[in-house]
């Protein structure tokens, strides 16, 4: 035993629920190495949000890797195809929409188990939510136990007894629930970008956009952004 | 039913194993989509090679997709750290050695399962080996077993019925066997590269080099590149 703090990986995007996902692995006491990709996506005001987060979380490192997923696209954030508007949640859960980017967070994933095992941390936090989501598939637990297993056997430090976790702290809570976790932690949502455009102000009529506005209706709080 | 080809993601390194890998999935009718990663490897030789390889084997589309885990490093590949010389079959087999580099393989599929789900691909071929390979747990079918799984539960796709295969026909192979098949095929390994280092000549001394001499002297086959 020693007291040295244990290290994790915190997937940020900019947003509101990676924000707070990071913000409860600092409070279970990890020193959070957070980890951001510049993949393509339609804007860079997310990693803007992102390296903001990090710094207010005080972050021990922050890493944004880059690579291009408009290499192949299919995803109306990687591709020339339009971002849906104004749409409600019968709508939105009907279908998984095309802001769905094939193997994203499988992606994210494993680039995050390689500075996981590299580094010596055992957890990984990803702020996925399968309740007030936009239906991605990668967003669901039995998702994120799969990738667990996958982890275990692909990694020196799985074979030699060390297990890997996945924590996704938020994926059964709702975006009000998790706003009010949020504020209790001191996260500052100012700081957050959700928005699938990049303009200066939120366009309000994204899925994303929607959900949150949603979300921070139903905690009985203004958004900060706004 | 149609006449449309399948087409196959074909994960090509410029090494020996997945050339032949790919030569395996054209005999077996798929469109050959080659994936290659500019990861901040070594040196850029076996890119080249892959670029040739590609060529040779007719395929459809050849893309690498470019990224560093220098940003964490943690591999005698991907950091300054030396590659172990003229060591032993027992040697090599006494533990996992340096030139593992942390979450690779599942970082490589999980790109390949991106670009296979976004053309409609069904198949993933990579030619990992677990008899006379280097001893990366990465390499194992059990990783691939629990990496399909979580490729079915990943995507859109999965969900919607469609099946994802990794493919990795010389998993049980041994490189000998491994080099007679892909004569038989065709494959000129003189267009690969096998050596952890990127000088003009084969080192001859790491333990990639070994591994393919072996395997040529046990097939009783001259290497072309030699």
């Amino acid at each position: 035993m020693t007291n040295q703090p244990l290290k994790a990986i915190c997937l940020l995007s900019g947003g509101l629920d990676s924000a707070t996902s990071a913000a409860i692995a600092r409070e279970r006491g990890f020193d959070v190495y957070a980890l951001s990709f510049d993949y393509g996506q339609r804007h860079r005001k997310e990693l803007e949000s992102a390296e903001r987060v990090a710094q207010a979380i005080g972050a021990a490192k922050h890493i944004v890797v880059r690579f291009s997923l408009r290499e192949w696209g299919g995803s109306a954030l990687t591709d020339d195809i339009a971002v849906p508007e104004n749409r409600d949640e019968q709508e939105m859960s009907a279908a998984i929409p095309v802001t769905y980017v094939p193997a994203r967070n499988t992606i994210f994933l494993s680039f995050a188990l390689g500075w996981a095992e590299t580094i010596g941390a055992t957890h990984i936090f990803i702020g996925v939510n399968q309740l007030d989501y936009s239906g991605y598939p990668d967003c669901r637990q039995e998702f994120l136990d799969a990738f667990t297993a996958t982890a275990n056997l692909a990694t020196k430090a799985g074979v030699e007894g060390q297990r890997f976790e996945i924590e996704a702290p938020l994926v059964q809570m709702s975006k009000a629930d998790i706003i009010k976790e949020g504020v209790r932690l001191g996260v500052d949502y100012g700081l957050t970008w959700s928005c699938y455009s990049g303009s200066e102000r939120p366009c309000g009529v994204c899925d994303s956009c929607i959900l949150r506005a949603k979300g921070f209706q139903q905690a009985k709080m203004a958004d900060p952004l706004l």
